[in-house]
């Protein structure tokens, strides 16, 4: 990366008198939400912070994060345990085996938060899992409460419960203006997945 | 990353027929944006593409995705030209040096999207940048206009002009429900910057 030339500029860098662990909640319909919890990945790696990824609904279809991810290195663990979109047309699983996809991924993610390994904890689509009643709200409101104070908690998917954003310190809602696939664009590697 | 056992599940891979550069715009007030924008990167890196990212208000505040991309090896450049938030309190540049930088970045911006050496080129705050007139709104659609087809263009910052939404494929807003800062809690590296 360039940097402004010596002198020309000063950097500062911040530094928390207090870190602490934030659970930040990214929600609505629009495109960003599992793109801006990758980006918490790569700039956590930068403050050489360990991650760990999880997955919910996605497994079935290859995205660019998968590979994206492994040229981080150690600092980042990707789990993509979901079956796709339940419910979603064309999806082959029945509701019980999505369900017990996603009770398998609520279990690894209570155990990595509370593993001591990982500054970062993403849990990608676990609103949308909530909302499908693939994990029940008090799974994840119980992660809620037994989350360590120093470790950041990312919750993505559309149609976040009300029950979370009020537990969350930072939340954005992500809505579609526009998009490309309205105007059947198919969807692009490295934008869409 | 773990992927699903073998036989459980099938993955696809989606491959677009008509592989097309899109022009993809992250607006609005709330925390996601440049973070999206760096998602993209990671996931673009995974399909082997190659990105170049211009950072035009940022560049006086060390940012935990300068070293993040690092990581990701020869596919990224990145250029913070920035010299702060031009207006904002603290920020000791003048107007004229703000704007000196953002012409210095635009011509830049124009260069490497024109080269032929990126998939992806993402200009980070560039909205932003428009809107105090440090760059001219008829040199961002100048570049939307020569913009090779094949060439994902992102656009970031609060404030997009109506003119560039009209132009772009896809456009998502990403609304502040609820941010730590307001409760004091100090910007966290990895989340925050």
């Amino acid at each position: 990366m360039e940097q402004p030339a010596e002198g020309t500029i000063k950097i500062d860098r911040l530094q928390p008198g207090k870190p602490q662990g934030l659970v930040v909640v990214i929600t609505g319909n629009g495109k960003g939400k599992t793109t801006s919890a990758m980006g918490m990945v790569l700039r956590a790696c930068g403050h050489g912070l360990k991650s760990c990824v999880i997955q919910f609904m996605k497994g079935d279809l290859y995205s660019g994060e998968w590979d994206g991810v492994k040229r981080l290195g150690e600092l980042v663990e990707l789990h993509a345990t979901g079956k796709g979109f339940c419910g979603i047309r064309g999806n082959p699983y029945s509701r019980e085996e999505h369900r017990a996809n996603a009770q398998a991924a609520i279990g690894l993610a209570r155990e990595k938060l509370l593993s001591g390994g990982f500054d970062l904890v993403i849990l990608d689509e676990i609103n949308n899992a909530v909302r499908h009643r693939l994990v029940d709200l008090e799974q994840l409101l119980d992660l809620l409460a037994v989350r360590p104070e120093r470790v950041h908690l990312v919750l993505t998917g559309r149609n976040a419960a009300e029950e979370v954003i009020e537990r969350a310190d930072t939340v954005s809602e992500v809505n579609e203006i526009k998009h490309a696939y309205r105007r059947q664009i198919e969807p692009q590697p490295g934008i869409d997945y």
